[in-house]
């Protein structure tokens, strides 16, 4: 099967059916554990009828059982009971489709797994916030919304799937995509590569790249309910003939809220943190500077959001991983929790945050908020930046990231210091990066 | 009198009224007679009246007298008819306020004379979109909107007046701003700027330089009126003792429309043209090449609008000249005819259609368009890049050139190619800018 077979987003239920035989092992680092939530294969079956009732498609979802889960922020890789959706376990393979797992053989390239990994999760992320949609209550106003699947080929050598949902009940706009793309890689940026790199050996000729990666914005209606955005790729360099001389993996997860929630900010670090830990305590904390320190936007003196991880050229030689060295597949698995963590960190949130009704100002205050989004996605972005120079690059797919609406006011009169307002709370914190996650703040709110 | 003095907004009624004795020899380069409007000293005393009950306020208004109008689109710099407003001749020096004049004396330093311009022409380009807000139909939702006045200071040296105009019943955002900075400009710099200017001896320690300017982002409600953009400005590099080395102008004027109006497009076109060949014939053709170059968005592979004029580094040796080598007076004389085009190149055509009515899907497609407005302020635009870059700088006024609102749609289906509709019109333009001087295209329409 082709990675772009790998790719077609309705798979036959009896595929999907085959996707819940996951063996044992494929669950060994799966963080259910940590917040002792049912994860048995009784439940799975409940989810998965359920799933199939409900929404008319499995993508084999693993109940939580989360009823009055409100109350009970969790650092667990569990969600919240929304009556008549299923959420998932998702910070472990559980949900992974058999073929999935084929393509996941470390008998295979880690081209062919990254790509199949990023390609199956878009999947599963897609089906997961069209579930949500479904779930929403009706607002009299708008249909719940199903994602548009887009399918391109670069004809210099690359190929993607950029899913898209707009005007939905919940979700205003919501891009999620993924690309697998092949290149030539002249000496300039193979000069920059190096420093991180020592294995780069430069050449005079452009020497062949792969990247392919999962890219994620999603932008719910209610100014209560956060931005999101997510990214995890892998890069690989090959020498003229073909065989690869470097490769890492970067990415990350971050949270822009537009009011402060301190329990949502927690909850958030608290999975990303979680999903770190199983593999390197170092991670996490140095992750989480990072993050604030890459989603900033300097003219403002404000970060983006409440941030949550992003790293780069993580490979076996990184410094954080001093004398550890972990092997490839070691750091894949890495990529794997952090990136599977993704919907228990936000899901619970924004399932919560979508029902609680909002003012006008509240929404002219959020429409403010993404127009410093743009300001940053624009201006700073290194990964905008890079995709826009790149000739014959897919422009929808890069800016997909951009709010559907967004609103600059000047000396707007929102969130100025001293109002003493929620807009002015969610300044300050901006301003002032925290740390959320509970074991480290303390703040074990269980 | 102060620089700042100079800047204030609401000058006294007695010395506004003494602004209207201008010197016959102010109005050398008027270009009224190309039109052959009227523009006499009786018509101009009906202005002056005429806007004392009208807004309250005088700022040397001349009448032109131009009912009927809307039928003729002209070349010349003369504004339309519109019920109860009287619009300017600005095509020369007439409506400057006796100060300004007296800052305008050849004795003077040019950082004086051009800070005086432009601080003037913001005053009046201010009050004669308030005088289109206050003529306009009542639309039963927005009342007429004034400008709010800001001064601002730059500790480490510099000051400045930003008026932006929101929410109102013609402009939905307008900002008219003046900066007046000095400081000090690195080696690095001074490099970069020795290209374009042989008289500058580069040297290790920074050197003072002045710089002053107008700028202008025009974002009307109506998405059949189009926005607009001005910028002129002067720079004036010192050696270490503090005497000027080099100096030159930069500037232009472009139009963004949402829909394509040829007539809209010509007289803008026109009016642009008459002004630059009142001074030299090269500067149009050149001028307007540069601005479509400028003005582009490599990414959509679109211009950012129909273009104007678009100049940068204009001194007495800039190759433009050739052998003429015209004086700084001069070339100062040409920007003050191309800035004082500007009014009578745009309001006709803003008074035209903001009362055109419009369908919810022309607004869509204006925020669109909008957010491709956004796209090259904040990806490609110079001058916002740099003023983001200066320590300190206000960002509220380099960023209030943003729209109020904009949108992003995936893949829109507004303006697609092959639709064949108004949107697409637009967009055929935008890839494939054209020349629209009438006495180029020989599309004299008058």
């Amino acid at each position: 099967m082709s990675l772009r077979q790998s790719m077609r987003c309705c798979r036959p239920a009896a595929q999907a059916l085959k996707a819940r035989r996951v063996p044992p092992s494929a669950r060994a680092y799966s963080t259910s554990g940590a917040g002792g939530g049912p994860s048995s294969s009784a439940s799975s079956n409940r989810a998965l009828y359920s799933s199939l009732a409900v929404g008319g498609f499995v993508a084999g979802f693993v109940v939580s059982m989360g009823s009055g889960f409100f109350n009970r922020p969790s650092a667990a890789a569990r969600c919240d009971g929304v009556p008549n959706v299923d959420f998932i376990e998702t910070n472990g393979r559980t949900w992974e489709p058999v073929h999935a797992l084929e393509k996941d053989d470390p008998k295979n390239p880690m081209r062919i797994r990254m790509a199949a990994w990023v390609s199956n999760l878009q999947e599963h992320i897609c089906k997961s916030l069209e579930e949500l949609e479904t779930a929403a209550p009706p607002d009299g106003e708008h249909a719940p919304a199903t994602f548009l699947r887009d399918h391109w080929i670069r004809p210099s050598g690359g190929e993607g799937s950029s899913c898209v949902l707009a005007g939905g009940r919940v979700f205003e706009k919501a891009g999620v995509n993924v690309s697998i793309v092949e290149g030539k890689l002249p000496k300039g940026a193979q000069l920059q590569m190096k420093a991180d790199h020592d294995s780069i050996e430069v050449s005079d000729e452009p020497l062949p790249y792969f990247a392919t990666g999962l890219s994620i914005v999603i932008h719910p209606r209610s100014p209560h309910a956060p931005t999101v955005h997510l990214n995890y790729r892998y890069f690989e360099l090959c020498d003229k003939k073909g065989n690869p001389i470097a490769w890492w993996f970067g990415g990350g997860t971050d949270l822009t809220p537009n009011y402060l929630y301190p329990e949502d900010a927690v909850l958030f670090h608290d999975t990303l943190k979680t999903a770190c830990d199983q593999h390197d305590e170092a991670y996490y904390p140095a992750y989480k500077e990072w993050c604030d320190k890459y989603f900033a936007i300097p003219h403002r003196g404000e970060t983006r959001g409440i941030g949550g991880i992003f790293f780069d050229d993580l490979t076996t030689s990184s410094a954080i991983h001093a004398a550890r060295a972990p092997s490839r597949d070691q750091i894949f698995d890495f990529v794997k929790s952090a990136s599977s963590a993704f919907l228990p960190a936000y899901i619970p949130i924004v399932a919560k945050r979508m029902r609680q009704p909002y003012t006008e100002e509240e929404r002219r205050w959020q429409l403010v908020r993404r127009g410093r989004y743009v300001e940053f996605n624009l201006l700073y972005d290194r990964g905008t930046k890079f995709g826009l120079n790149i000739p014959g690059a897919r422009v929808e797919s890069i800016l997909m990231s951009l709010p559907e609406v967004a609103r600059w006011e000047y000396m707007t009169p929102l969130g100025r210091e001293g109002s003493g307002t929620r807009e002015e709370e969610l300044q300050n914190v901006l301003k002032n990066p925290r740390e959320w996650a509970s074991d480290i703040t303390g703040d074990k709110k269980k």
